[in-house]
């Protein structure tokens, strides 16, 4: 089973809009609600391409309630640990006429350190029927930079491999943890180390103890790092859409790959293949099955040479 | 004691943003969340100036406790009735840079016919304490177009009169009810008559029924029309702020000035003030004290009487 941690999980509400008009108000016909958060959407991928998966993290108040029932309705089995503040809402505005997603995520609720240490012992009785463990997202507020590190490190003494998807010193700190893959998106990337391309810092992150790096390119697709070996693996064409959550399926393929035991190559044209079939969709966590089904076989794997000279 | 009825109750969210940039992702870092809807705005300015006030209307689900558990915390006393939908959430992007509000209106929950009927028994026993009836905002889906009306007829049964702040045809109904007041803001009634000027807007309401139609002008202030008279009062010079809530913050002060009997002239003078007062505040419902006794005394007023010729 894949246990995906969503520490900051969230209630995604989405108002779509004919055009967004600021300094005036917007009558918002219908409201789209759904759980979201990043380990989440991926729960739901995994969920999706039929793959055995159980989402964990924290919730609270009544935001956190209705991330549970959404949950619930989708079929997706949770575990979650409550907690005493009120789950975080994103709000993102689609705009009909261009297309354009603008969205405000609130910054998550206080999480004081009796939770986080009960959440600790929550997360090492359900790791132990875990095979795979996925930390994504942001951290809220109150817990410690290392708090994606803790868990890796708990999922490493039973033997368990994790992926973290997340920036910043959390990202840094979680790579000490010697983590199987690190995900962070080229933005997220260049922010946190601040190298000057992104071989140089994937490589930081090699060197900061992850035993592989996959970065998300956006429509370029993906650059996988690993002590060994460096690959290149692009979609075959731009597909016009929503990316939110396209970085999502790619770590749900990526998780699903570590759980089987596949090739790096066929790991990484599932990666590329599951991101482009969430772009297509509106909401982050869902794919669509043709664009999956079409882009498969037609992804372009290079491996990159010139990198081992690097080291 | 006034009773203000809002039958879409909502729970207003405001975030603040450095600036709006649409098709980007906004951090929030803190929001800002409070009962709200027209008469819930229209009630706390009363209570801000000590005037007796009761509110009353629809809510439901987690909002619908937010908003009871805000108005407790206010020390505003309120007798809502529950209803099985989710009370809406307004959300509202105030940009730094610009000082832009750029607003996200939920529609509201729809409102059964028996839930609609359980309100109408529950306002005949509240609107007998009652010396004055306002009745603020949008209907919910499910409401009849009549909502309003049928509220100030009941009212009337009683002897007691009404305010009306609406538009559209929940407005040209409330007319026909004869309130003693019905307040659209220039956009609205030009946009609920169709008339070619707002003189001749106000005199259709008129001829509907209303006995007076006080015209919400912005920052060139209020006309008020009657059966007799027709005044323009303006404030003594611009504001800078947010606007929001002017137009509650004038129909408290209508209120304010029928359970009291005052003359037009010096309803409109408090009206005027309490609209200023009401736009130094970021949040809808709040009011300047200093900006309200530097108003007061200063607002020019116009009896004009060219409007007889009209008639």
């Amino acid at each position: 089973m894949i246990l995906t941690v969503t520490l900051n999980a969230a209630l995604d509400v989405t108002y779509p809009v004919a055009s967004l008009v600021p300094d005036s108000a917007h009558q918002i016909e219908r409201a789209h609600v759904r759980a979201g958060g990043k380990g989440v959407n991926v729960a739901r991928v995994l969920e999706h391409f039929g793959q055995p998966v159980l989402a964990t993290g924290l919730v609270g108040g009544t935001s956190g309630a209705a991330i549970r029932h959404d949950l619930d309705g989708a079929g997706i089995r949770h575990h979650f640990c409550g907690i005493a503040g009120e789950s975080r809402r994103t709000v993102t505005v689609v705009a009909a006429d261009t297309g354009d997603a603008t969205a405000f995520n609130e910054r998550g609720p206080l999480v004081s350190i009796a939770e986080w240490r009960d959440f600790l012992e929550h997360f090492d009785h359900l790791v132990r029927d875990a095979s795979v463990v996925v930390c994504s997202g942001s951290l809220p507020p109150g817990l410690p930079v290392d708090a994606y590190a803790e868990l890796c490190r708990r999922a490493r003494t039973h033997g368990i491999p994790s992926i973290v998807d997340t920036a910043g010193p959390a990202l840094v700190a979680a790579a000490e943890a010697a983590p199987a893959t690190v995900k962070p998106n080229s933005v997220e990337l260049r922010a946190t180390t601040r190298a000057p391309d992104l071989r140089a810092g994937a490589g930081q992150l090699l060197a900061h103890g992850a035993e592989a790096v996959v970065v998300s390119l956006g429509p370029d697709g993906l650059l996988a790092v690993t002590h060994d070996n460096a690959w290149q693996a692009r979609p075959p064409g731009r597909i016009s859409g929503n990316p939110t959550g396209a970085g999502d399926a790619c770590v749900a393929a990526l998780a699903s790959g570590l759980l089987t035991g596949s090739e790096w190559p066929d790991r990484l044209r599932t990666a590329v293949a599951w991101s482009a079939a969430a772009v297509p969709m509106p909401y982050a966590g869902d794919v669509d099955d043709e664009t999956y089904r079409r882009m498969f076989d037609r992804v372009q794997l290079e491996e990159i040479h010139a990198f081992h000279s690097d080291r």
